[in-house]
């Protein structure tokens, strides 16, 4: 019996298959206790095939009827060291497994529409790279800096120019999940963008019965790969023809069609996508990351902000951030208990950016992003945010006597809701803790004191951490109460307290 | 006869008064035109002065009232070199005279109440600073770093420890008429904040009346130094016993009271104070700098952002900015059209921190801040706020036909007015133009190219400013059309653009 791994693709292929219109057939894979329906995909000229992803060890068999007749086969499912499909639990994100598992992405949108070279060269970068995730686009991408034609396109073309939408080009499919399939040997997570504005080629113009058709083709074909996103859109709110009902209706198909239910969201423009039942974490467009906590509050689901600018130096201000600031935003996100990704926007007259073609990164801000990702996987527990904000009482409890008396919460109260929700909100430390550890990051606040409140029951370690030059040093080995630090006086640094033992310290 | 300056104090004491109360009796100043009726104002025990700025050259004289007896007297008003008080222009400020006046300001709230060597120590660093205007309060100021006794009060105490209205102390009003009068020989322009929350004496609690009694006593004693403005708060909505209604009526009072027309604005805390007719320019406090021109084009009056945050390194977010920090967000209020005011709090052992008590300046932003003044005082015109953004159609025109055919636009008129507003406040760029001129802060964008489009018709040459470096380098010395400038790619750049002949600029 074959044999495929927990997580893996089974792959059955069908040939001489007459029908020929997609969707074609549906196979139903069963084992004792589970049965999953299956839509194939057609693969060409006489060839279906169906994909799928065994997430129960065992034996598993199938059945499928084709052009009159009925087919079967089986497999045994065998144990993996694969975690399986990232969730969305809580603030944050696991595997299947149960392993933590914190989004560090990066951003490389026609990175597959490249030559076979600078593809492999994409590759190896992120082999060395911190990230475990790329925002990707499955159509080519046409902006300035995406101006070369790609050798692929997903669909054949009718007679009369337009795209064919029943005959996809098994050539650029086969291409595109090769470089997904490649993704995950790297243990990173494809963010597959499904529809995106940036286009001359006429995907974006697509009719919403076509859209549909497409991406049931997506899913029937991409979700047996355990690391796949799926991303909606890039700027679904600046893709012209299309309306806000049209997206409904985009999730309702993906997520009716996806029996694994991977992650999926859509990333905006400038008007954030609506909260709905199938969307499992929001994928923001924002550089002014001290929103997070009012971004995550609103909907209570994990935030990636998947754009708050790229470091590099081109002449469009969403591309030419220092790389201190790109930093700076990831660990503001960070300790404000969200996530957020990377790109890499530096001019060259190849036009070969990071940000949509991969290729080799040239900026300072990776080592730095793996720095934080290493120090938070080396916190044995999820940090999550602290509640705390300057003002002791809440300016939002309306029956407070305490704001009589509080002149800033009564200025604050008389503000309009976005104003004040603006003021709690930079007033909020950029803090994450457990009842362990608690991490502080002060931004570009240049403190050269600070008051930290311990609790008097315990004993606890301080640590200086400095986000730029990647350093942890020891402040005081064992405090308790309040204890006043002297800092350096410089943006970019954070404070890591551990409890060595006592009392929590959230 | 005696001679007196144009613009300059005229002072008459009559001493063995009988009456006792304030306010005292009124004055008639005339020359051949105009007339003024002065209050005088009780100066201590059976002694009352009356003050008066001369506003035109030529023989004035007075009459006054006093205890039953005709009083009178005359002057000679001659030429000075002084320009006079500061007015309200358009967008932004001149002097009387016509000179123009651009308002860079810095903060120091108690310095007058310190000991009389750090009070010269303050002044001879203003002498030396780019600073022509300070925030400074007339009360003393209570909160941290603020904890020593002033020698002296506004007022004796009544017998229940109560603050007497009606008994200035002569000495602490002469104290402070000095040091405006310091200010105005070095060409510093007093910003006089009348009330405050920061207080643990008791000024901040007066009753309405006795408020609305010192206020009178404040214009009567000072309006006649022509380089005092009325701040009537610092952070207004922060004094826990005062209604709107109460600023209002004090508003009211100074400027009935004032007949020369002082500059006169209200600092907020939270809450922006609402446009009247007393107010002459808005006086803001917050950090984010960039919506500048919103706060321009809601009340069209000249915008002065008096806290933006302190160069420094204290425990308070509102006091450590980094110096390149507090230049970069001068630098953006004034390439949006607006002024922005200075402070530095540095953590100090002995507590003399400049933007309150004073002292020596330690930051490295002043010379960076006299390197903008400097630049901008080399330029012979006025620039003025450039209205471009990065929509070539306006979002706000609903009839627009080009809206429903750019997706940006449409997505931005979708949105909540104070969303959009933000939105199209980060696409306007940092530019500040006449005919000849144009000024373009890049901020934090560090780009290493640049599209310029001049027009075709002229000659134009084009520098490069570093802020923090303080450099001006030509990058071409005429040229015209679309120009591909190269930059340094980092922080803190801007383009100078200056007509040499042809079509302006704007």
């Amino acid at each position: 019996m074959r044999q495929i791994e927990l997580h893996g693709v089974f792959e059955e292929t069908f040939t001489g298959i007459k029908s020929s219109a997609t969707p074609g057939f549906e196979a139903v894979f069963t084992n004792k206790t589970q049965s999953f329906t299956v839509p194939s995909f057609w693969d060409g000229e006489g060839r279906y095939a169906i994909r799928f992803m065994p997430q129960t060890e065992g034996e598993w068999s199938y059945t499928a009827a084709i052009d009159g007749k009925e087919l079967s086969g089986n497999f045994l499912c065998i144990p993996s060291k694969a975690h399986g499909l990232v969730k969305a639990v809580g603030e944050g994100f696991q595997y299947e497994d149960g392993t933590r598992y914190l989004p560090f992405g990066t951003t490389c949108y026609a990175w597959t529409h490249q030559t076979q070279e600078l593809e492999e060269q994409t590759l190896a970068t992120l082999r060395i790279s911190p990230f475990n995730k790329v925002r990707m686009c499955v159509f080519p991408k046409s902006m300035p800096y995406n101006n070369n034609e790609p050798e692929l396109f997903p669909y054949a073309k009718k007679e009369d120019g337009s795209w064919d939408i029943d005959r996809p080009d098994p050539e650029f499919w086969k291409h595109l999940e090769k470089r997904i399939s490649d993704l995950q040997t790297l243990g990173v997570e494809a963010d597959l963008i499904l529809l995106h504005p940036y286009d001359r080629w006429g995907f974006s113009k697509l009719s919403p019965e076509e859209d549909v058709k497409y991406l049931k083709y997506c899913v029937a074909r991409l979700s047996a790969y355990s690391n796949v996103w799926w991303s909606l859109a890039n700027e679904y709110d600046f893709v012209a023809s299309k309306t806000l009902e049209d997206w409904d209706c985009y999730g309702e198909t993906v997520s009716k069609a996806d029996i694994y239910g991977h992650l999926t969201s859509v990333h905006n423009g400038f008007v954030k996508y609506p909260k709905r039942y199938w969307t499992t974490h929001r994928s923001i467009q924002s550089g002014d990351v001290r929103k997070v906590n009012l971004w995550k509050d609103e909907y209570h689901l994990p935030v990636i902000v998947d754009e708050c600018g790229y470091e590099g130096d081109i002449e469009y201000s969403w591309g030419n951030l220092s790389a201190f600031e790109m930093v700076n935003r990831i660990w503001t996100v960070v300790t404000r208990g969200g996530y957020c990704t990377h790109g890499e926007t530096f001019h060259r007259e190849d036009e070969v950016l990071w940000w949509a073609k991969g290729g080799a990164l040239r900026g300072e801000s990776p080592e730095r992003i793996a720095f934080l990702r290493n120090l938070l996987q080396s916190i044995p527990e999820s940090l999550e945010t602290a509640k705390k904000n300057a003002f002791s009482i809440d300016p939002n409890d309306k029956d407070s006597k305490a704001l009589e008396e509080n002149p800033f919460a009564k200025s604050l109260m008389s503000l309009p809701e976005h104003e004040r929700n603006d003021f709690l909100s930079q007033f909020m430390p950029n803090m994450i803790s457990s009842g362990s550890y608690s991490l502080n990051y002060l931004g570009r606040e240049c403190r050269s004191i600070m008051d930290l409140k311990l609790p008097e029951n315990g004993k606890y370690k301080i640590e200086l951490i400095d986000a730029w030059e990647m350093t942890r040093t020891a402040l005081h080995d064992s405090v308790s109460g309040n204890i006043k630090l002297r800092l350096p006086g410089k943006e970019g640094i954070a404070i890591l307290v551990t409890r060595l033992e006592g009392e929590g310290l959230n």
